[in-house]
């Protein structure tokens, strides 16, 4: 076990010659990098990294389970997750049903230390990042969306030994175009962009218009549906009418930019092992 | 099917960013190229590249067999087979014995147009590549070498419509140290050299001594030496008593500067695709 | 190949002690003899005998696409495949629409020399075969069944030479109880019940209410619906919204009276193979 | 958990038609009995029965790793393992000097309390089955046998508190037919037989010819003889130069009377499951 920091700890394994395997989950940034050095020491490589991961909302769906979720799956560690959603395409017949509930919900979330059990959202990972999250609300603007709650539209109320933490509200952002920075760029925050979307086909097509293609979570009743988009998503992982339910032995991870490789029982066992054919003459 | 050479079609395919994943058989010096290009794409990489591929003869095998086979295993096709056997290891009760039987039959090797049923060995892949691979036998020499038989040392005799032709006869080299460039470079040519060893612990570590990792070859009677030496060699195929004996369910691949990945029916599928896990709520 | 009856050469190759192991598709009659001949032998056995097929209808289906495939389901070759689906349990909301819906259908249904492109139904195997189905309709009648259409109750009209042959017209029977002889007993015929059931929870007991456990379809729009019933269906096969889709490569086989072992690539191959465990010292 | 003897709990169990599968462990009498009980209800079944284990001793192995392991092989619990030696075939170059060291041996092995850590065999089973073992060392003797110790040669001395108990020397017979009763049948206890042969072709069918196929051992130096020999022996394991090595994740169980199926991580989770084949239309 080494512990350190990338610069020191991480950069001296990855470009040691002897390490023949790097398994690596963190941001694209460094993944890429990471890709970069071990390329032409032919290393194997396992990459997890960042995620742009799209919700897809038919009309069928059964709403409050999928406004429930979706508050947990934008929310939950402060949006900090990989698995966390930030695109969200809903069928147009219940778009402005579900905005009201999802604001709703993510007006009533409690901002503040997380060692209280009313407390559903802590503060951010540093001051930088902090930063980092509130600049793409700013870009948000100036490509012409809008903040429906959260970061510069409800009031940050902390209790008075909290002010010092890097803390924001839950963030719900629309009329945003598919190709805008807040619906391409990982935010790696609680900020989650809405979007409205008519036909199946469409919607396929505009989900994996991303770099990236970790996971997404597709909610309808309907079987044909579920399997068809199952089926279309460039991503690692679909939940269907769920999310983050994981177990060990399924393969996990994603492509494009979100990743090489998969772990999991099978997946691990392949990647931390190089099989060996051996031949014997018996005749 | 696109045809075409590196620079034009190999390049444009391999730096492409719709191209999602590169299967590659060639050079070390290309697949590093083909690593560094791709690593920022994340792309997924299958590489067969070269070899520096041993064989280890012990005293207790069937010479004439092992003789027969390593023949065709150092110069079939040239020695331009990434399979090729070039670093010989002899245990030393034997080694003046393989000596001769292996020299004697490299004499008798038939160079000239392959068209001709006595012919084994035909013209090498083109000028340039004879002059790097007669290079070689000049390094050996530099480097302390003996060359016991073929360039510079038996006379090429070639019918008169072969002479423009790019032949070399069969070369056997000794007498080098195992960090020679002989030793440890790739020469892809008709070209092996011999050096004796004393106990199964020593030739593991020289055997690999080596960049190289594609595979290697044990010739041993006794079902111990040959299990340890499968279990002890870093390469992706080991052959007991045989060379070159293949079944494409079987994985094949190379470890360390040959390659990355396996081929060979479960391998490819798992390759040529993406796992996809569906998970969907039922309860 | 040996080719034969049952009591010659079948009797002959199962109860030969030098034949190691049996696979045999056929009546769950025959399945249980060879089962009983082969024990005191430790044979290998694999059976694929009948099945009591139960489509499970939902008001939420596509009621069209549905009647059309239980119809091919419960008539095709006369009934005489062991997948065919001889109990339709229907969801009362759509249970007269269904029923005059598969009534009509199956009254148009031509019967006579396959050869004619019109025609749907041939003749059935043999006269005792005939005969033996014909008797379960009166069965039904016995039991308090109705016939809506089919035998005793349609014209049997064929041409002048096809009057000689063991026609049937394709029959559709309910008010049946679940426990009745139409409705536990294999028939393979073109004979298939239809009942009503008001609950999920309900026709999963129904359904599974068997000796047998081939295979079952499902006709629901819902996801939840459809993986809940796949997921409680005890048989060795679930169609999702279609029927007799097989892929080599996915298992194949029943359980309870329908069969032992499964079929496909890879469980056909562990069925013919056997393993061998070889442990070699090396150390 | 049930608890119970076979009569009562074991009966009830395997003829019980709600249960679905029965693995069972024990006699290839009881196994045979089992198998027609089940075989009209279709159970699944693993039968690991019993095994008339053949040792095939070849001049060129490590005679002292080989004695000492078949004295264990022979002669640990009592003989009274599934798979212990019972039929040692000594290639007839050292088939003297092999008797000599397994009889020596064999005599210096103390007999008594196994609490004692000298003590290497305590008591056999029950009173009926000293008897039956003892029997057979009687069958030896009409079948033209020698017994070379043990049983009616060597005086069994016990301490004065173990007289009553149920002990035997462990016995080594030579000069028997192949098709004789101790060469063919089950003894259950500490008896083996020795017999030289002469070439590997005639070993592989001496060594065939067995209703069982549990397991055997070779033991050899030579890396073809090992792996023909493991290739040729129908038996589910083979161990070159050792025995009773397992591991859990290995296929273990026999072929012919020694069983049906195998058991391990793999094998054991298909057999106590279903595999079910769930198809859904999407397009």
């Amino acid at each position: 076990m080494v512990f350190g920091t990338g610069p020191s700890a991480g950069e001296a394994l990855v470009s040691h010659p002897e390490v023949p395997l790097v398994s690596f989950t963190g941001s694209t940034a460094t993944g890429k990098h990471i890709a970069q050095v071990t390329a032409p020491m032919f290393k194997k490589l396992s990459l997890e990294m960042g995620g742009k991961n799209a919700a897809v909302v038919f009309s069928d769906c059964d709403l409050d389970a999928c406004v429930n979720t979706l508050k947990r799956s934008s929310f939950v560690n402060q949006g900090q997750v990989c698995l966390c959603t930030s695109r969200i395409f809903v069928q147009r017949p219940i778009y402005e049903t579900f905005l009201e509930k999802f604001v709703d919900i993510a007006k009533e979330i409690k901002v503040g230390c997380p060692f209280s059990q009313e407390v559903f959202m802590g503060a951010l990972n540093s001051k930088p990042h902090l930063e980092k999250v509130k600049k793409y609300v700013k870009y948000a603007v100036e490509d012409g969306g809008s903040v429906l709650c959260g970061e510069g539209v409800d009031l940050l109320i902390l209790p008075e030994d909290n002010k010092q933490g890097y803390f924001m509200r839950p963030t719900i952002i629309t009329g945003l175009d598919d190709n805008s920075r807040c619906m391409q760029e990982e935010i790696f925050g609680p900020v989650t962009c809405v979007v409205p979307f008519d036909t199946e086909e469409e919607v396929v097509k505009r989900a994996n218009n991303s770099n990236f293609g970790l996971c997404a979570s597709v909610w309808t009743s309907n079987v044909g549906i579920a399997h068809r988009m199952a089926h279309k998503l460039k991503v690692g992982t679909v939940w269907t009418n769920c999310w983050l339910v994981r177990d060990l032995n399924m393969p996990f991870g994603g492509v494009k930019a979100s990743g090489i490789g998969r772990e999991g029982t099978q997946d691990s066992m392949e990647f931390y092992t190089e099989a060996k054919t051996i031949c014997t003459k018996i005749a």
